[in-house]
C-alpha cells in the first residue's frame, strides 16, 4: 500500500505543489493520489502540471472531461480513479441518470469493440480520415 | 476478414433492420459493422436495439456519448470503432480542438490509472459512495 | 516484422521442434508463430511444450479450448491469434453459428465486466468460493 | 459501492424483470448484478434481454458459454464476473479439473497474444478468412 | 478465493516442485501462487519450469526482469503480481527511486500508447524492422 | 490517419519544440509521433516535457527504461510504440537475445497475471508493503 506524505512532514517542493492544488481547487486538503506521488517530488510536480493543463476548461467543458476520465477508468478497472473522478463529476453536476447512461455507453463500446475486432470488420471508406 | 451481407442478398429479417438503421439515421446505406453482424441475424437485431437505446439523447447529449465511445475505443485500440465513432462525432459537431482535448484526457487517464494501481493508493473516505 | 526461420536454415534444436510440431499435427509445415519464435531456440522449445500440454484433450475437449483461445485473443485484439486459432477451431468443427454465438458471449462479457466494475457491485455471499 | 434495489422497494417495471429472472432461473432471489442495474430500469431490462438471448442454449451449450464468460472476465480482471459466472459454471457441471484447464488455456493465450504482437508476426496465408 | 495446498497435505509430485522452488530460491516456504496452482499438479510443474527458465540470469539481469514483470502487472492491474514481484525486485536491489522511475515510465507509456493509437500515427519508415 | 505537421509549415511554438527534440536527440528530423501531436501545440509541448523528464538517465538507465516502454506497449498492443521504442532500444544497445528474453518475460507475466487473478490468490503477508 502506498506511503502517504502528509503536509506536515513534506519537504518544501512538495508543500508548494500541495498549496497549488488546494488553491486551484479551493480545498483545505489534497487527496491520497497526490500524497502517494509525493514520495518522488519530480513525479508529483509533473503530474500536477499535466492534470492542471489537461482538465482545465477548453474546447470541452470540465464535466465532459470527468465523464471521459470515468469511462477510461472503468474500462481499465482502476478503482481509485473510478471513485475519485466519480466524486469530481458529482461535484460538477453529474446525477444518477447521467452516470447510468455513461456506464451504458462504456459497456456497449466495450462490447462492440470486440465484435468489430473479432469479425475483423474493414473500415468503411467514408469513415477514413475522420 | 468479415463477410459483408449486402441489402440485395439479405433475408427479410436483415433487411428490416437495415431499413430501420437507414430510417433512423437518414442515410441510404448501412456501414460495414452491421453488414458483418448480419451473418447472424439475431445478433444484428439485438445489437441494433442496444445501440438505438443507449445512444439516444437522454441525460447525456449524443455528442457526449460519441466522445465517451471514442475514449473507450482508443483505450482498447479498436481501429474500426475509433474511425466509425470519430466520423459520427464529427457529424455531431466535434472539431479538431475537441478531439485533441479528448485524446489528451484519454491519455492522461490511462497514465494515472496505472500510477494509482501501481502504488495501490487507498481510496479517500470522502470519495466513497460517490 | 518478425524474421521467420525456415526449416532449411534452422539449427538442429529448432528442426527437432519443427519436426515434433509437424508430427503432432500431421502437417508438412509449421506456421509463422513458430518460425518467429525460432530466433530464440529456448523460447521456441518452451512454448511448444506449453502448447502441447495445455491444448491436449483432457477435462476439456480440444474444440472448447480453441473457443476459449479465440475469446481471449478477441478481448486482447491479437489479430494473429484470432486468425490462427480461428482456423484451428474450424478444423475441429466450429461452424458459422458457433462462431457467431462465441463472439456474442465475448462481447456481452466485455460489456458486463465494465458494468460490474463501474458500479463496484459487491459479490453475493453465495458466489464466494465457487 | 453500488446501491442495491431490493424487490420490496422496486417499482413495477423492475419487479417485472426480477420476476422474469427468477422464473427463468428457477431461483427465489436475483443476484446483486441485477439489483445494481435496477437504479436505471431501462438498462436493467435491456441487459436482461441480452443475457437471456446470448446465454440461451444454441449452437454452443450453456456450459461452454459460461467457460467463455469466465475466460473473458479473467482476462479483464472483473472479480464480480469471475465469481458469479464461476458459480454458474459449477452449477452447470464445471469441476476442479475443468476449471484448472480453462485457466491454463486463458493464461497461455494471454502469453502468446503478446508474443505474436511483440514480434509482429505476419498472418499465414492459409489462416486468412477462417 | 484460491484453495492453498500446504506441503504437509501435498502429493509427492507437488512436494517435489515445492522442494525445487525452495532449493532454487534458498527459502523454507513457497508463496501462495504455487500453493494455489498445486490444485492441478501438471500446471504447477509447467509454470515452475517456465518461471525458472524465463527469470534466470541471461542477456538481461534478474533485476531488470523483475522490473519488466512489475511493468506488465501494473498495466494489467494484477495486485498479487505487483506485490510479489515488488518484493522480489526489492530483494534484488530495487530502491524507492527506482520504483518511482519505473512507475513513471509505465504511466507515460500507457499514455502515449493511446495517443499513438488514437491519432492512428503511421510508423516511420526508419523504425520498421527494428 | 494522423495529419503530420512538417517543420516548414509549423507555427513558431511547434518549431521550438521540434528544435529542442532534435537538439536533445542529436537528429535532424522528428518522428511522426511529434508531427501528429503538433496539431495541438499545447499537447505537443506538454508531452515532450514529460518524455524528456521521464526518460532521462536517473535511478534507472535509459536502456532499462526503453525495455520497460516496450513491455507496456506489447501488453497494450500499440504497434507504433513497439516499433519506435524498439528502434530506440536498439540504438541504446538492445540485441536480439535481449529482445527475446524481454518478450519472454512480458509473455510470462501476462500469463501469470491471469492465473493469479483467475484463482484470486491472496497476497502473502510477507509481500505486503514491498
Amino acid at each position: 500500500m502506498a506511503r502517504l506524505i502528509e503536509y506536515g512532514e513534506a519537504p518544501p517542493e512538495v508543500r508548494a505543489v500541495y498549496e497549488d492544488i488546494m488553491a486551484t481547487r479551493g480545498t483545505d486538503d489534497v487527496n491520497n493520489f497526490w500524497k502517494a506521488l509525493a514520495v518522488h517530488p519530480p513525479t508529483l510536480a509533473r503530474l500536477w502540471e499535466n492534470v492542471k493543463q489537461v482538465m482545465a476548461p477548453g474546447a470541452l467543458d470540465p464535466l465532459t472531461k470527468e465523464l471521459v476520465y470515468i469511462a477510461v477508468s472503468v474500462t481499465n478497472n482502476c478503482e481509485y480513479c473510478i471513485q475519485s473522478h466519480g466524486a469530481a463529476a458529482r461535484a460538477k453536476g453529474m446525477d444518477d441518470a447521467m452516470l447510468a447512461e455513461l456506464l451504458a455507453v462504456v459497456g456497449l463500446a466495450n462490447e462492440t469493440n470486440r465484435l468489430a475486432n473479432g469479425y475483423r470488420i474493414p473500415v468503411d471508406e467514408r469513415f477514413k480520415g475522420a
